[in-house]
């Protein structure tokens, strides 16, 4: 079974610098982490699309995010896409508003840390969103800590560091 | 929400002896791995029943696998039983022939390599299959690899070293 | 035998801020690290002075140096300062100007990659450091990536990111 | 400057089998781990000569160890030799009768548990190891776990998992 991931950058993906000190949007490193996986009956087909912190993501680009959905979603395969969380629910109702009704399920996941971090939730991410992929009815979803939400009822807790439902009380 | 997970023993589990240089079972490891995991809504309760390798798995150990779900089952909520590889099917269907109607989904993994050994599968499992907990109708299922499989189609294929539907050709 | 480690922070120990997503001097986490290594004959003593980035060490933080390094070399044994690696020549030569002659070694190390962090080198420079403490002769180094430098003949070269010997082409 | 590492097999390079379930020697993993350290002024040059459990190395292989070292020494390189450790002392004894007068360092080193595995020695051995080549004067030794032993001081104790000299009282 084919699976897309579809990388934006945030979190997930960055790096530390080691002439810097920063922690930030240089190389994609997704499919480095994958290649821990075993997955002998998916193919994962990476479409590497940009590499930013969502908060510096414009309509413009989540214009992009959503011509490559459009293309992807003719082939009727899950689509994961890999997306900084602070503005992960954003590009995800701009999606939802814009697809009406997508015939694959399609996942927005991220992390809290970049993958290869102590203690980071990127790779834990990453593995159960491609397990959500195989079970989700077509829709618009965000994986993450081992739960699922609706595109139209999750927001970030930025206290908690994670999401959560939007009627819960906040952290 | 409350994830019930049994531990038996298996690969999953064992652990690399210093003074004899074999891979035994000897102490649940279980929960040291689960807490690497950010579990923020999953309260997860660990019932370790016996750690064994799956080779050795008696019909009287079985019986008491089932004895400790139809427990569980009570409550409705969602079990993951870890559990060796070579006769995790047998164990499956096992239970699958005993509970006509389980209410709520039991998922069995274990892995191919011991948690913590290098190039293991270990917690991809165990992460894959509590998010299958969370999506899974109820039922007897395999989770690995990123496959769920209904307990009455699968076997292990030793070659392949992984999980396949009955009808696929061996590897 | 005991080794004292006296910790002033730096990258070594510095950790991800999932709020800030910025690389800080937070907590010290050496002795967790430490707690990776078998060190069955070795009675590590640590010994945390500050946690600050070896740019904003001042000479005031140099004198809490020297003085606690001078309070510890009563007991004559090896002493190993974690450090940033920017100023790290700074306080070692700091140091060398003021014991005339200590009577046990003391080992400068640091990182280019915060511990923990994927493909970080601080490990290494503990390991290799804490053993260097065994066979060197009193004086003070710097020890990093497999070499040993007296500290009158070291210089980071901050484009290929470790130390050399002063004489040695810039890279 | 260049270090030689002779390669035997033992503990430190076994790995686990997923077929049978049991560890044993297989493939020589050293150079994959070395690469996980940062050596630039260090060149290794990896010398594969045998893999195997040292409890099955016979006088024949002993002799084979011998040659390689002493076409070696020739260079005057520090050679690094990772062993079994049930017999790592018969072999240095072996190579300390035969050779009269080294001019390198010639360090054994191996480990408990094998690279790659939980909680393992191996890397911080061969970390140490290769820092000890640095700085020991020529002879024969093993160095693990923080300490230096000149070979004709050494035993292993069973009971407490490591080397100790030999007057040490036992674990």
């Amino acid at each position: 079974m084919v699976i897309y991931v579809v990388t934006t950058g945030g979190t997930i993906e960055k790096v530390y610098s080691e002439q810097t000190g920063e922690v930030t949007n240089l190389d994609s490193k997704i499919d480095r982490y994958l290649r821990l996986l075993r997955l002998p009956d998916t193919d994962v087909k990476i479409v590497p699309l940009m590499n930013i912190d969502s908060l510096r993501m414009t309509d413009s680009d989540r214009a992009r995010v959503l011509e490559t959905v459009e293309g992807l979603l003719k082939e009727k395969a899950p689509i994961l896409i890999t997306h900084g969380t602070d503005t992960m629910v954003e590009t995800g109702l701009y999606l939802d508003r814009a697809l009406t009704k997508p015939e694959a399920p399609i996942v927005f996941t991220g992390a809290m840390a970049p993958l290869g971090f102590e203690g980071s939730d990127a790779l834990q991410n990453l593995t159960e969103s491609l397990l959500a992929l195989r079970l989700l009815a077509p829709g618009i979803y965000i994986v993450s800590h081992n739960q699922v939400f609706p595109i139209t009822n999750v927001r970030k807790d930025k206290t908690l560091g994670r999401f959560v439902k939007i009627e819960e009380k906040s952290g």
